[in-house]
């Protein structure tokens, strides 16, 4: 599939555009208008710039306010038209996206914008170049694709032909299915872009909040099955209009759109009957990746290796053993769960998730996968008679490994660790990770979802935001289908006025399953758990709102446990640890299938943080 | 009046917002709920200590989700109730917001609601508090204050009464008349919101858009004066959900939160007949604040003069002279326009736009206005027989000061540099200052807007957007309804990944009124003016869209013009200054009314500014 992405979704110079999309592996770009406008660089430049990188120069675009106009408004329109074709010859560019008029239409009559779209198409072929005609979803009179086919259809001229834009159509809610009644001939260009459900003008939805295909809620994949089944063999290009992408890092916006076109174009292969995948779309899939078994393991940081290890024995957690040939990491374990330390001597560097190693059934075509996804993958130094430790870099940094896949709860790997199977059968408290929470800049937030939806096969599922004393939170849950790992991705706010303080603040977490909660916080206060305190005022308030037994309530506030109760009856009991750097650790019992995550109780978690960071920064003693 | 604001509107602890209220000035404040849930003190203590800073506890809110249940349903609604009013109490809060229900209402029946809220007024009467029944805008059956006051009436309960919402009141455009027709003793409380008109759902708006009074586009003042004539006499408070506020300075908020009533009281009171003003709402107007007659003088502050004066001279600009008593401020003069450099000495320190003297009808009057809106006000230490240079604090930060009108041309300051009337009298290229463009972080931004509203007498005009190579910039026109004074002030984009870069990559800006630009553009060339360079793509794409005389268009090019022009042949010509440290000048020419300013031109400016910081980096030679 060739593919192709717009300049405006990239932010810096036009040089510096064509050097991002040209690295990240695109085929071609779309010249934005403005961005050769505002360019010291002559067009020709521009064009031997772009045949040194290897890129083909796709579309000019976009051409506006055109048809619909009066006669001597019309003329002087052309005018504008040539002058722009001249320049399209000077960049070596065939094709000019021409959106249906916004502005300055005032005559409504299909036969009329006919007319004009045939007087361009001659001008067109004069200058050997392609109009593809575009109904913008907010056009003055054509705003639907299927009107716009029409048109081009009665304008029956060899250089005019239609452009698809699925914001366009998604955004007004028409079906794709009419897609497939376009000859793929008269197709002159297609423009991707995705966006999260919004209730919302269009134009503002549409010039502030498109992202990539996969970051959004739109149905792609059904778009690209209509499209593939016309004999479309264009490039197949990202037109997205996005706050974040416009100041975000040139070069990872590129791999990031790339990466969705490279996913998208898997979906759409699979979505294909098996018989109608030899399209002129040329799609490729990429290497299967299974949904991930569990959780393999996790990997933390520190440079304060006490501390951090007695919050491990406190929970209940038994040092496995040393790592035979890095002494530096350790795993510690309990049940199914196994963390490893990374013991960073007395650095005195803030405790940290680092890894997340998923149990995954082929490694080596999950590796794969993301190297064509373009990920920058991991190389660990390991020893020969060493298990083989594949992964990525996540968004945010974290490494995400392909880890093993133990039914047996024992991977070959921690042997390497001198960890016996037979330590590993005793009945744990701790019985597996009910979810970890990551904490994402707000810059890398699609990217991140789009990463686990592409790479690891898990799913978005619900976004709520919940308060917090310096501002509000957003969360992604994102699961894999069969429920067996669970990621939380929160956009803390951007830096206001509380400087440094933010890292602390919002910690990440993890959080472990366990189905005798009281017994985990019995043993935990018996060793001195420091927990994050629980406010009376919280417990005053479940008894108004649940009517709670008052023995029951007496236990919740001997074991800082925090509760919540879903309509069904379902209940949530939980606790916090007190921070350890920028992470903590959480313990959950669910009874009788509570589903949420404990989001109505997080404010109360996160204030009692946010007093910690105050009290220390005053010297108040805990 | 008495002032009150809901914790919800502040960031931090409960402890924090308390005493960031009474540091502000309120009369009382609101306590939402979750503020207290999530406190570690308890009720007692919170009451203790809003007596000890002088705050009346004035509203315990929200309950929601009450009437309209079935029995069953009612009565643990009841009991969720009482326990609420045992709180309160504790509190001694004599009222409690009722929300309308949004979430459980399942009977839809005016005489249920009615006889509902006539038992929660027998409880509510046993502990000696008063139940305030709002309309949500999106409340399930009831979602029109109007329709609350008659279900109000019909409870008929001496416990029962209504809270008026100018949120939810506004945003779905209610005609606000029939607030007049509520008896003012059935009022039994009043929360403002201003909001910018937005097209989404109003559930996202309320939330996260709400702004004080007089920084939306609600009309706030035609309420005040409809519930002024009701007889009300309880507190006004703010009710306000917005993103920024819940992570800026608590502090500040507050000051702003203070200032937005204090300028309604003031309007509210202007907008009342002579003999209605004496109302139970005991409204006190502020001290007068003209509209400015101009800009009396520019301030800059500098490391790098020699760079500085290079650039003023290029321009047209005169040394004036030296302060008499403070020898490192210098006046530079050119007709009407007075620009005052603050000389750092060879600290190398960036050239920036520090002051801002407005030519104010009556400075004594405008700085007592300044300190009740709870400014931070300017004390300039002086010699006895100095001008008396009042001014306040900008929330950026910039010294605005009230600084003289003068007829002549020449005020009375200017002896102090020892500047002769008889050097001023002379003809100037330059005859004014067009417009400043200064910019705002984003926290600021609303406070900035009322600022300048309720301090200057400026008003806030149209808003737009435009996009740089690293980020969109929002754009808020002010001027005087005189047009004497005109400003610009723009965020932008929050620190992506492009770090200290900012600064220089945004600049402020100075924009010189000329009749001549083609002569001052001259002038400037002969004295090796460094002008920000423009592309000859852009002069291409002008010709394109203008069809301008080709000669005109050299003319452009060889001075380095910039061009716009609007539908009715309106013409606007300018140029730009290189920058110098975190500001430039520009010098426009405004042909046949035009009355934009250059906005279609500024990403042109913005890439040229930011390829310039690019190639410093890289050392690339101008």
């Amino acid at each position: 599939m060739r593919t192709s992405i717009a300049t405006v979704c990239l932010s810096g110079t036009l040089a510096e555009k064509l050097r991002a999309a040209a690295d990240a592996g695109f085929d071609g770009v779309e010249i934005f208008e403005q961005d050769l406008t505002v360019s010291p660089h002559s067009p020709e430049q521009i064009r031997q710039r772009a045949a040194d990188l290897g890129l083909t120069l796709d579309l000019f675009q976009p051409f506006r306010d055109f048809e619909g106009v009066e006669e001597e408004q019309f003329v002087r329109n052309l005018r504008r038209m040539e002058a722009k074709f001249a320049l399209m010859n000077r960049l070596g560019i065939d094709t000019i996206l021409l959106c249906s008029n916004v502005g300055t239409a005032t005559i409504n009559d299909d036969e009329l914008f006919a007319s004009q779209l045939r007087r361009a198409g001659d001008l067109a072929q004069r200058y050997q170049v392609r109009i593809a005609y575009e109904a913008l979803a907010w056009g003055r009179f054509v705003n639907d694709f299927e009107h716009a086919q029409r048109i081009v259809d009665m304008a029956d001229h060899p250089q005019v032909g239609t452009c698809l834009d699925t914001f366009h159509i998604l955004s007004r809610g028409w079906s794709t299915d009419a897609v497939e009644q376009i000859p793929g001939e008269k197709i002159f260009f297609v423009q991707l872009a995705d966006a999260p459900k919004l209730s919302m003008d269009i134009l503002s939805w549409s010039r502030h909040h498109r992202v990539f295909p996969g970051e959004g809620d739109f149905d792609l994949v059904k778009v690209m099955t209509h499209l593939a089944r016309t004999g479309y063999d264009g490039p197949i290009s990202l037109e997205i209009f996005n706050d974040s992408f416009r100041k975000a890092d040139v070069a990872r916006t590129a791999v990031d759109g790339l990466r969705s076109l490279r996913w998208l174009e898997d979906q759409t292969w699979h979505a294909l009957a098996e018989g109608e995948r030899d399209v002129a779309l040329e799609l490729s899939p990429l290497p299967e990746v299974a949904e991930p078994a569990g959780v393999d393991f996790l990997e933390i940081s520190t440079g304060r290796l006490g501390e951090t290890i007695r919050v491990l024995h406190q929970l209940g957690f038994q040092l496995g053993g040393h790592h035979r040939s890095k002494s530096d990491f350790q795993v510690w374990t309990q049940g199914p769960v196994r963390i490893v330390i990374g013991d960073r001597g007395p650095t005195g560097a803030a405790t940290t998730i680092t890894g997340l190693g998923f149990a995954t059934p082929d490694p080596a075509s999950a590796q794969q996968r993301a190297r064509l996804l373009q990920a920058g993958t991991i190389a660990r130094t390991r020893e020969d008679d060493e298990a083989d430790l594949r992964g990525a870099y996540a968004p945010d940094g974290t490494e995400v490994f392909f880890g093993e896949v133990s039914p047996d709860g024992f991977p070959t790997w921690l042997d390497e660790f001198g960890v016996e199977k037979a330590e590993r059968v005793s009945a744990s408290l701790i019985t597996g990770i009910d979810h970890i929470n990551l904490a994402q800049p707000w810059q890398h937030f699609d990217e991140s979802i789009l990463f686990y939806t592409s790479l690891m096969a898990l799913e978005a599922r619900d976004r709520d935001e919940f308060p917090s004393p310096i501002g509000l939170i957003s969360n992604q849950v994102m699961s894999s289908p069969n429920d067996a790992v669970r990621l939380l991705l929160s956009i803390a706010p951007e830096d206001g006025e509380q400087g440094d303080f933010l890292d602390a603040a919002y910690p990440e977490h993890i959080a472990l399953t366990t189905t005798d909660i009281i017994a985990v916080a019995r043993r935990a206060r018996k060793r001195g758990l420091a927990f994050l305190p629980v406010p009376e005022n919280y417990f005053e308030d479940l008894q108004a709102r649940f009517d709670l037994d008052p023995e029951f309530l007496d236990l919740l506030r001997e074991n800082n446990l925090l509760y919540d109760r879903d309509d069904t009856g379902g209940e949530f009991l939980h606790f916090y640890t007190r921070t350890l750097g920028t992470m903590f650790i959480e313990v959950v019992e669910r009874r009788g299938g509570f589903t949420g995550w404990g989001e109505t109780n997080a404010p109360v978690r996160l204030a009692a943080q946010y007093r910690t960071i105050r009290d220390a920064e005053r010297g108040v003693p805990r």
